[in-house]
């Protein structure tokens, strides 16, 4: 018999096998493969991108040459454009704008022949600074509603090309449905017991200790209850904080170190998944609205792990449901001892 | 520059792409392949499936032989169970119930080489019939609230070991959160209009012409304005109906008419493209309650078509908004050439 969960933090269901669950080796993925051709990213080309927007290289050097750990740039291709207005119209029913927005690759090394997992910490906390840069300094602009921070590590995780390590940047002129749903039920719980619903689920979580994957001084990573992914891990801060710029130095190191160890624990149990990474992280909070005043005590960032491993179908495309053939529990003991 | 539009009748927010769109000729996909080795859907194989629930073999013939068009039986590894009851439970702040439920296998053809498209209408239409059918049945269930009808066509669709044409149906315990969004904002407008917004949003395409593929008698097929996959097409009733397993035979023969042209422009158009197909259909109506009455004024039963050929990455699945590289106005060109 499976069982149906429900994710407490979205409202979304998922059916999640028990007797008849999978284990790591009976999955049949395409593991992460790196192309060797000319790569834009890589230390020395920096003049195949555009200008770059953010970097760490020492003063004395100049910019858009060599020397630098993390790099923010253009993308070339970009989805949405900094320039113009939104242009909010109607087409009879239809409502649309013009995509106006920002689309910005932050390369996360020089090297061509490391990922994410492989960096040093302190490298990997540049890459985490460069990503609270860049929220807070597109957060200035009045037509960003939100800056989604996500990664692409494999061809079946959507990084069909681009094989450096790179994570992408996209400012948006809409909040996402995804992270407006989760403000939506925060907002509720927090409106009836004036606790933070993060919070709440994550006393529980670490007293119960049934899938947790590992911890820190600063953070928790664990599999969800309602994964709706095999080996979905999320990690979530201690401290309670709706804003993921304002990160301090410390906490920046111990986020490093976790999820460095998380994505060696998922790289070693399954193989090389391809895998998302997506920040989850509060919208730009406009002073004057009560109501986005109040995320800073509702909402809690965190980071979402998505292995790309086994197959979505029509089952989820039609419903909005997950099917997951490992239970959040085995998949918690494989990370944890991987 | 690109353009963000919304979906009206979920509320979803596509970023679709303008001046950098891209050509069926740009995409580069699995195409669908048949497998030849033993399958047990296969006419003179029923015994290797459990027996039979609905077929239309002709009543002389014993059951579980030879001799059918369409024959539905039960998933032999079903992610859902009919036995038991629901056990609606929580653990701490999780919410779950036991797998209770139904999955079933519409097997559309005796014969392993032909595809949903290859199919002659009266085949067809027997396959439509076989839905009906079944989630008549399955509605007389208490237990039941959904019944999800989707199809799987090709590997990167979800169909990775069964290429025999089939459909699925889960009868899930609750509304998948994909058609409750629907019913709420159909509602919303049917409360604000006294009209079904599925009937509008309709005239005004069949108005505009810009994104219709084919129409007939009693249906229209079209690519929506906020379509999240490329070449992605929607048919709806010309006639208002909550309720698919209300069609009548001329209107199950027009459809099946409509179907398959519509399959048939997009192997065309695209090359044998892997594709979801699904049926988003009213949940079983409960009589005593008002509100689930109101949805026979308020929803309007639609196919769904979802081409998968082009990747999703980290960007949808951190923020249920979509990038899609193929305007619907040039899509449906391309569909209603092909």
């Amino acid at each position: 018999m499976s069982e149906m969960r429900n994710d407490i933090f979205s409202g979304r269901w998922v059916i999640v096998a028990q007797a008849d669950a999978l284990r790591p080796s009976d999955f049949h993925f395409k593991r992460f493969t790196r192309e060797t051709g000319f790569c834009p990213f890589c230390e020395t080309h920096e003049a195949s991108t555009p200008p770059e927007i953010f970097t760490d290289r020492p003063p004395h050097l100049p910019p858009n040459g060599p020397g630098w750990t993390v790099r923010v740039v253009p993308n070339s291709l970009p989805r949405l454009r900094i320039e113009g207005d939104l242009g909010r119209r109607a087409e009879g029913f239809h409502d649309l704008m013009n995509g106006v927005g920002a689309h910005e690759i932050i390369v996360e090394t020089p090297r061509h022949d490391q990922s994410l997992h492989e960096l040093e910490i302190p490298a990997i906390a540049g890459v985490l600074q460069a990503y609270a840069t860049r929220i807070a300094d597109l957060h200035r602009d009045e037509r960003i509603r939100y800056v989604l921070i996500f990664k692409n590590h494999g061809e079946d995780a959507g990084a069909h090309t681009i094989t450096h390590s790179i994570t992408q940047l996209l400012a948006l002129p809409v909040t996402p449905r995804a992270i407006k749903n989760k403000l939506g039920i925060a907002r509720a719980y927090y409106a009836a017991k004036e606790r933070c619903i993060y919070c709440d689920v994550l006393q529980q979580e670490m007293r119960e200790a049934r899938r947790l994957v590992v911890e820190n001084d600063s953070f928790v990573a664990f599999t969800p209850f309602a994964s709706r992914f095999p080996f979905e891990i999320s990690i979530f801060p201690r401290f309670h904080s709706s804003s993921f710029s304002r990160i301090d130095p410390q906490q920046r190191e111990s986020l490093a170190r976790i999820l460095r160890e998380v994505l060696r624990k998922l790289d070693h149990t399954l193989g090389s998944p391809p895998y998302n990474l997506s920040l989850q992280n509060s919208p730009r909070l406009r002073k004057r609205e009560g109501y986005w005043d109040k995320i800073e005590l509702d909402f809690h960032w965190h980071l979402e792990i998505l292995p790309q491993i086994f197959p979505i179908s029509g089952f989820e495309w039609a419903s909005g449901f997950y099917y997951n053939p490992v239970p959040p529990e085995m998949a918690a003991r494989c990370l944890a001892g991987g």
